[in-house]
C-alpha cells in the first residue's frame, strides 16, 4: 500500500421539484374531438434529490513517481446516490483508468470521459446537472440511450463516456496548448468466412484539442460513436439492412473568457445520426438510402462573483432538423422540433468545500411530439405526459420548471 | 480531498445453530386425520453468520468545521456480509446523509434510520441483532416487509430506516434532552384533474424525544408510515378500495438505568396496522370499514459486568391482537398470536474493538397460525415449517432456540 | 476507526488479442458432408482486458495487537473489472474474513481461498491468470463451474474459494514448516423424519501442506467438494438418483525452487469428479454405479531475472480421461480429451509496484468435443467456436494464440 492513495469525492443533497406540462397536438390532419383530459395536464413532483449542484461521488487515485519524469497513476470513482443510498459502489462508472504519464504526454487506459463530452460541460454555468443543465448535454444523453450502441455500465454510453478506451493526452507544457484522443475497443468477435464480421457497434474514436491562457479557454472537440453495423449481407456480399451503419457524429466548440467578477460563456454544437438503409434493387444494384437527423444546439452563459456567492445564468437551445428521407417532396410537413432552457441560480459557498444552491430554470419546447423521447424537455427528471407519435395526436411535451434547493459538501 | 475523512467500520462473524420446532395446529374445527409428517416438525441450521453482536459494516464519513460553530458532515455507510463477501458495497443501505449543523442543531439529508427504530435498539441488551434480538424489533421488521410501502433500498423501510428524508436534530447542549424529527418524501407524481394524486405512499413522518442524564436514559418516540394509499376514486370522487389507505403507526417508550455493575433496560412498544375498505353503499353513501390490528411489545432487561467481560439476559415479548373487522361478533373464535423470547449471553473483551461472545435463545410462540410472516417465531433465520393458514390446519411455528458462538472486531 | 487499516490494491490493464481455431470432426462412424464453413473456422477478438499480470482489486485489511501474542485483523478484497469500472466493489468475492491469531496459528472466519488452489497458483510463472494462465486452473475453474455445487458468490466455488469457511493456520515458526485446513460449511437445512436430510451440497474440507526453506518451496494439498447429494430416496430408504453423491477430489504437489538468477517451478494435479447412479434392482437390492472422471495435469516453468525485467516460461497440460460407465467395453471408442499449453512472456518493472509486460501464449487441444465446456482450449476469453457432442460431428476448438499487452500497478 502507498500513503499516496487519495480518498475523495461529493455528496450533494437538494429539495427539487419539477412541473412538466404537456399539450395536446393534433398533426394527423383530421378533426379531433376534444382530448378526454383537457388541453393540457401538467405533472410535478417534489424530491430529495442528489447531485445538483456537482456530481456525487466517491473515487479513490494515486500517482507513483517512477522517476524520470515518468509517473504511474489509478483512479477509481463511482457515482453515489446519497438521497437513497441504492447502488453504493456498485460501478467505477465514472473513471475507471491507468495511466502511465511522463514529457511524451499520458497514456490512460480503462474508462474514461469521451473528448467530445467535455464542452459540454466546461462551458455551462451549470454543467450538465441538475435543472439548469446544459440542454446539449440532455438531448446527447437521451440520444445515446436512445439510438447508441448501448452498454452493460451505462445506457448513455459513447455520449459522456466509453469502456474499454485507450486515451492520449498532451503534456501540459505546450503554451497553453492541450488536447486529447480517444479510440474505445469495440471488442466484437471476428469469425473468418463470415461477411461483416466483426461488427464495429460501440467503437468510439475522437478528439479534443484547446487553447487555455489566461482569461480565455477555447476547445473544439470531434467524436464520432458507432452505434450500429451492418452484419446482414445480401446475394451479392454487400451490406443490408434498415437503419444499418449507424453513426453518431459529434462536433462540438466551446469558449469561456474571464472578465474576473463576469465570466462569459458559450458553445456551439452540432450532432448527427446519420445511418443507411441499403436494399437490392432487383437489377442488381443497391439502393441506397442514408438517413441524417441534425441536433444543433447552442448556449450562451454567465457566471458573477458576490462576495462568497455566485450567481449563474444560461440560456441552451437544440434545435431538432429531421431527416424526411431521399423520398421527401417540400409539400410533406415538418417533423422537426426544438428546446430552449433558461436557468438561473444562485451558490453560496460556506467554505471552498462547502455550499448552499438555488437554481430555478424554465424550458419551451416545441413540436416535441416529433421526438419527445430525445428533445429532453423537462428539467430534472420531471415526469411529463407523452402520448402518440409523430404525425398522429396526443400529448406532447411543453413547458416544465423547476428548483434546486440543496447543499454541496466536497472531501 | 481532507485529511478528516474516517474510514470505519465492524467485521462480526459467528457460528450459529438454530432449531425450529413447528407443531399441528387444527383450527378448522374439523376432525382432521394424524398429520403425516407427525405432530411436531423440527429444523436446524448451521450457519456461518454475520452480525450476531453488532452489525458487520464499512464506512466514511468527515466533518468539516466551517467556522461560527457551523459544520458540514457526510456519512456513508453500507452493511457486509463478510461470511461470504456477497454484496460488497452494493448500497450505503445503513445511512447515507449530508448535515449541516450549528447551534441551532442539525440538518440530516438522505438515507437515515426512523426514529421510531432507536428505543427498539438502545434500550435491548442484545440491541436487534443476533438470536438474542429484541423481538419488537423482529415484528417491526416483518410487518414492513409484509404490509409496508416497500423500497427499492430496502422491504424493512420505514421501520428501521427511510431514504429521501429531511431530519432534524436538536443540538446537545439542552442539559440532557434530546430530540429529533424526520419526514421522508413520498416522491410520487401529482398530476391535475387526476383524483387521489399523488399516492402518499412510501411518506414517513415520526420523532423521539428523550433526556439523558447521570445513570438515567429514557426517551419516548412516535412515527407514522403510509404502507398503502387510495388511488382508486368511485363515481362519486370519494376514494375506494380494500385495505386502502394503510398506514403503520409506531409508538414506544424505553428507558435504561445503569447502577454501575448493573444495568437495567425497559421498553414498551405499540404498533398499529391501521387501513380502511371504502366500498358504495349502492344508496349514494359510502360505507368504510377500519381495520386496526395491534402489536403491543414489551421488553425487560439487564446487563452485568464481570471484568473484562459483560453478561447479558433480555425477556421480550409482542401479543399481536387481530381485528377481526367490523363485522366480528363475541362468539367468532379470536385469531391473536403472541411470541416470547428470553435470551442470555456473554461477551468477553479482548480489548474495546474486539470480543468473543455467546449467545442463547429459547423463543415460545402461541397460535402463530395466525400471523406466522410476522410474529417471527424463529431465532435467527431458523428456517420453520408453516403451512396453512388462519382458520385452517397445518403447521406453525411454535419453539426455536438458537445459539451464536462468535467474534466481533471493530476499526 | 483505527490508524491501521489499510487500503491496498492493483489496477491492471492489457490489450489482449485471442485467436481460436476449431476444427471439423466426425466420431460418429457416418460419412458426413463437407462442412459449408469448410474444415477450420477462426474466430478473433481484440479487446482491453483486465488482471493479464495480477488480479486487479481493491481491499482494505487491519490488525489489532490484543497482547500476549494475540491479534484480531481483518481482511475485505474486491476483484476490480477496471477496463469498464462494470461492478465496482459489489463483491467481497476475493476475501472476506476475520481471524484470530497468537502462539496457536490462526484461526480465520469468511471467504477465503481454498488450500487446494494454492499449489496451482503459486508453482505457475503466470500464476492462474492472463493468456499464459496454468491450464491446469483453467479446467479446475471451468468444472467447478460447470459440475459443482455453485454459489451465490461464484460459480466457481469450492475450486478457486469457498464461503461460510472455518480455516485453520499453522503459526509461521515452525522451521520452514507451513499448513492450513479449511472446512466450509454448506449450510442446508435439516427436517427431522426426512431421509436424506440435510443435503451436504456445497460442503469442502481440505488442507494443505508445506515446506518453504532457503531456495525450496514445496507443499501438498488435498480437498474435497460436494457437489451434488442425493436427497431423493427410494421405499427401502436408500438414497437414488442419477449423478448423485457427486463429489470432486482435489489432489496436488507444487515446488519451486530459487537458484537466484533461474527459478523452477513444478507441479503435478490430480482431479476427480466422481458421482453415483443408484437403482433399484427390481430383487429389492440397490444397483450403484459409480462414474469417475479424472482430470490428470502437470506443468514444469521457469523464470529468468535479467536487470529489472522478468522472463517467464511454462508449459502446463491437463489429460482427461473420461470414465465410460461400469457398461463400457474394451471395443468401446475412448471419449477422452486433452490440453497444453506453452507460455513466454517478458516483466519489465518500471519499480517494485508498477510493470510493463507482455505474453504470447499457444494452446494445443485434442479431442476437445469430448468435453468442450471443461477442457478450456482458449487462451484468455477466446471466444471459439464449438458445435456437436462427443460421439456426434462438428466443430471442436483446436488451436488458440493469445497475447496480452499490459501495465499493473500495485498501491
Amino acid at each position: 500500500a502507498q500513503s499516496s492513495v487519495t480518498l475523495f469525492g461529493v455528496v450533494d443533497a437538494a429539495i427539487s421539484h419539477y412541473t412538466a406540462r404537456s399539450e395536446f397536438y393534433n398533426d394527423s390532419g383530421r378533426i379531433m374531438p376534444p382530448p378526454a383530459n383537457g388541453n393540457a395536464v401538467t405533472r410535478t413532483q417534489t424530491v430529495l434529490s442528489n447531485s445538483a449542484n456537482s456530481n456525487s461521488r466517491l473515487g479513490l487515485r494515486g500517482t507513483e513517481d517512477l522517476g524520470g519524469g515518468l509517473a504511474a497513476s489509478f483512479w477509481l470513482e463511482s457515482p453515489l446516490a446519497n438521497d437513497s443510498g441504492a447502488g453504493g459502489l456498485t460501478s467505477f462508472s465514472r473513471r475507471s483508468t491507468i495511466s502511465l504519464s511522463g514529457g511524451f504526454g499520458e497514456v490512460r487506459l480503462g474508462r474514461d470521459f469521451t473528448p467530445t463530452f467535455w464542452n459540454d460541460s466546461v462551458f455551462s454555468p451549470f454543467s450538465t446537472i441538475g435543472v439548469g443543465a446544459n440542454v446539449i448535454s440532455t438531448v446527447g444523453t437521451n440520444l445515446a440511450i436512445a439510438r447508441g450502441p448501448g452498454s452493460a455500465v451505462a445506457a448513455s454510453d459513447n455520449y459522456l463516456r466509453t469502456s474499454n478506451s485507450i486515451g492520449y493526452f498532451l503534456p501540459p507544457n505546450l503554451g497553453g496548448f492541450y488536447g486529447q484522443l480517444q479510440y474505445a475497443l469495440h471488442e466484437n468477435v471476428a469469425q473468418s468466412g463470415l461477411p461483416g464480421s466483426p461488427t464495429r457497434k460501440g467503437q468510439f474514436a475522437g478528439g479534443r484539442f484547446g487553447y487555455a491562457s489566461g482569461p480565455l479557454d477555447v476547445a473544439v472537440s470531434y467524436g464520432q460513436s458507432t452505434a450500429a453495423d451492418a452484419t446482414a449481407v445480401n446475394a451479392l456480399g454487400l451490406p443490408t439492412g434498415v437503419g444499418a451503419n449507424e453513426k453518431i457524429k459529434t462536433f462540438n466548440l466551446g469558449a469561456s473568457y474571464n472578465f474576473g467578477v463576469v465570466k462569459l460563456f458559450g458553445e456551439l454544437s452540432r450532432v448527427k445520426d446519420q445511418s443507411t438503409t441499403t436494399a437490392p434493387s432487383g437489377l442488381g444494384t443497391l439502393l441506397v438510402a442514408r438517413d441524417v437527423d441534425k441536433y444543433n444546439g447552442g448556449l450562451v452563459g454567465v457566471t458573477v462573483s458576490v462576495g462568497s456567492g455566485l450567481i449563474k445564468a444560461a440560456y441552451s437551445r437544440v434545435k431538432f432538423d429531421n431527416d424526411l428521407g431521399p423520398l421527401a417532396t417540400p409539400f410533406m410537413p415538418r417533423r422537426d422540433a426544438s428546446v430552449s432552457k433558461f436557468a438561473i441560480g444562485y451558490e453560496h459557498n460556506l467554505s471552498k468545500r462547502t455550499a448552499l444552491y438555488a437554481t430555478v430554470a424554465w424550458i419551451r419546447a416545441k413540436d416535441a411530439q416529433n421526438n419527445a423521447a430525445i428533445i429532453g424537455a423537462a428539467t430534472g427528471t420531471a415526469p411529463y405526459l407523452s402520448t402518440g407519435a409523430a404525425g398522429g395526436s396526443g400529448y406532447a411535451p411543453s413547458r416544465s420548471t423547476g428548483y434546486d434547493l440543496g447543499i454541496r459538501h466536497v472531501f
